[in-house]
């Protein structure tokens, strides 16, 4: 092991105790010697996104959380809420690294010829546990990023940009033919706005802000709906009618707006269709919930005919779909185009330390769309 | 046309008006002369089932239906509340014949020869306006019934034999191994479990009272849950870790239902797979809704993972999945266990005029487990 790589590093990690409290503090970890196929990553740079809030947080009381420990080794407890402790039974006792992606540089490297390549080269990694100084990782979950790619530029190298594809490709899988995006502000809202315009698909954005509708249009978006206008259920369906979107991805989950989105979609397909048919229009309608900005329960009014579908979306599962070499295919097309269609812009960024202050938690805990948090573990 | 057969006969129609009122009435409609592919029929026996409420009823409100017109030409009208108004526009101010299915004699018939052979024949039909004395329809559309079958026996011949088959091979084509099914004591109910029994497919029926508990275990159901009871939530989860079923078809539609099959679905899939998953189990589990026993909305709390799906079911689009070929198959294991496996059984029989009297309408439209009616449109 190279002297400039120390014997062991800070983590966060997140445990959920049997007491029913979630503690969230920096572990001292080894830095191992990296395998054959394994590389050792000084990480640079690391995004909190929406998908790492269920591990971190675990569903916990946060207007409750204590916060404790000293400036650099902090500790937030805060309670977990009967029914959250329930989904959690698997993880009790059990402090789990955090993180699902960052960048870095390849401080160490295996012997084989996949991890050799890539010592001294910045990578991005989908390895779990990111949030952390040093982190050991299989080569074959690193991205080697073009020459002159910052490890800021390469922190959100995976979740974001493949789920953006990975939209678009289901889309094409399922034989849609425009789509609908709910949050559509949100980082990866914007990212998918560029990519629906690049490959020329029709997209429906969905905010809640006027400020947000603005944003999107000024990034070259042709149709955005706000869900607070009075005048949305009209609205959408007149977007719905011109995209003929027939898929939606809805990051809210809670509430009404999925079953809306349907309705709408119902009352476009209806008016295409143009004769009355008593099972509702033939053409099926599908949200896709990938995320659950409101926890409450998902309301179906079921008031769009018998052709539609509302299921859960997961970034994984569609990656085994497409298989190893779809997959290789979407993670050339994020390196090429990581500054352009794919780049990421951060509101906040914090230390590994920071990351476990009242105003850090309070912030990425909200998950407010235009605010976003990047960790820098060696900054 | 020979002589026995009347240039006119009397047809149940259901007329959404611009006033917002349903008005069911008998009409009389001609008797046409068949085309070369196509046969008379009168009918003899056709059941209202809950798919042809929708398109008769039109979601009026019937507490305010008022009941008019003579003895032998009953008039119902009922108001329409403002959604299902909207709903309906497509057909406002044209009358429409009901009645998805049913059985009679054909009494006249076209050249062709798929036409002429069925003359004279018991048939049954999935037609449409079968609430008819006579009923023109292609001959395609009929099923000839075995030699001394009844008309009263081949009534249901189509929408729930081939829709207990429908859900059977719905679940092999996904790739289940198992099914739960709702509202489980219905006549489609009974059908599916005598159908499961035969086929050795696991089934979990789910009911709301004890009789039909009873009812369903006396005819051999190994599993049978009661929604109603304090450990429903348990003995179904129970019930799916032993049969691995991750596909249900409700028939209830609004509130919890759906929902709490998913959460012990996730449950039983997480028990099996012994360790903590962030994103919930990797299993998919599906639930198809095919009828709305509880117009409501439904409600999913999502608190089951990532993978599952919920959406509309319906008949027509599954035939169309499995073609020309596989639904000839299905027709003909029909025809053969008419009497067994497909029996139907009906608590109600009535005239075209009964079927409009202030009894049998509540009767009908309560859509009580366990109440079926039976037109005689020839009786």
């Amino acid at each position: 092991m190279p002297a400039q790589i120390p014997a062991t590093a800070l983590q966060l990690q997140s445990l959920v105790r049997a007491d029913q409290v979630v503690e969230l503090f920096l572990a001292t970890v080894e830095v191992p010697e990296p395998g054959p196929d394994e590389v050792i990553i000084r990480v640079g740079a690391a995004p909190i996104n929406p998908s790492d809030l269920g591990l971190l947080l675990a569903g916990a009381d946060l207007d409750a959380a204590v916060f404790a420990g000293s400036a650099d080794r902090p500790v937030v407890t805060a309670p977990l809420p009967e029914a959250a402790m329930r989904a959690m039974q698997g993880r009790v006792g059990v402090p789990m690294p955090v993180g699902n992606e960052g960048a870095g540089t390849v401080v160490a490297a295996g012997s084989a010829a996949a991890a050799s390549a890539l010592l001294g080269k910045t990578v991005a990694a989908a390895g779990g546990g990111m949030y952390s100084e040093y982190r050991c990782v299989p080569a074959s979950l690193c991205l080697e990023l073009p020459d002159g790619t910052s490890e800021f530029d390469g922190a959100s190298s995976f979740v974001n940009p493949l789920t953006a594809l990975g939209m678009v490709e289901t889309m094409r899988l399922e034989r849609h033919v425009a789509l609908v995006h709910t949050a559509a502000a949100s980082n990866l809202g914007q990212m998918l706005n560029r990519l629906c315009i690049a490959e020329q698909v029709p997209l429906v954005n969905i905010v809640r802000r006027q400020e947000q509708d603005e944003l999107l249009r000024s990034a070259g978006a042709s149709y955005v709906c706000n869900s607070t206008s009075a005048a949305f259920m009209d609205e959408l369906t007149d977007a719905l009618t011109a995209t003929s979107a027939t898929l939606a991805f809805d990051a809210t989950g809670g509430g009404r707006l999925a079953s809306q989105i349907l309705t709408c979609m119902e009352a476009a397909a209806t008016a295409a269709a143009g004769s009355y048919s008593r099972y509702g229009s033939a053409v099926h309608k599908q949200v896709y919930i990938y995320g659950s900005l409101d926890r409450g329960p998902t309301e179906l009014t079921r008031n769009f005919g018998m052709a539609w579908g509302v299921g859960g979306w997961l970034l994984t599962p569609f990656l085994q779909r497409i298989g190893p070499d779809g997959i290789e295919r979407l993670r050339r097309r994020v390196a090429a185009e990581l500054t352009t269609t794919f780049a990421s812009s951060y509101t906040d960024q914090v230390s590994l330390a920071g990351a476990l202050q009242p105003g850090a938690v309070a912030g990425y805990a909200r998950q407010a769309t235009g605010s976003k948090y990047l960790i820098v573990p060696s900054g």
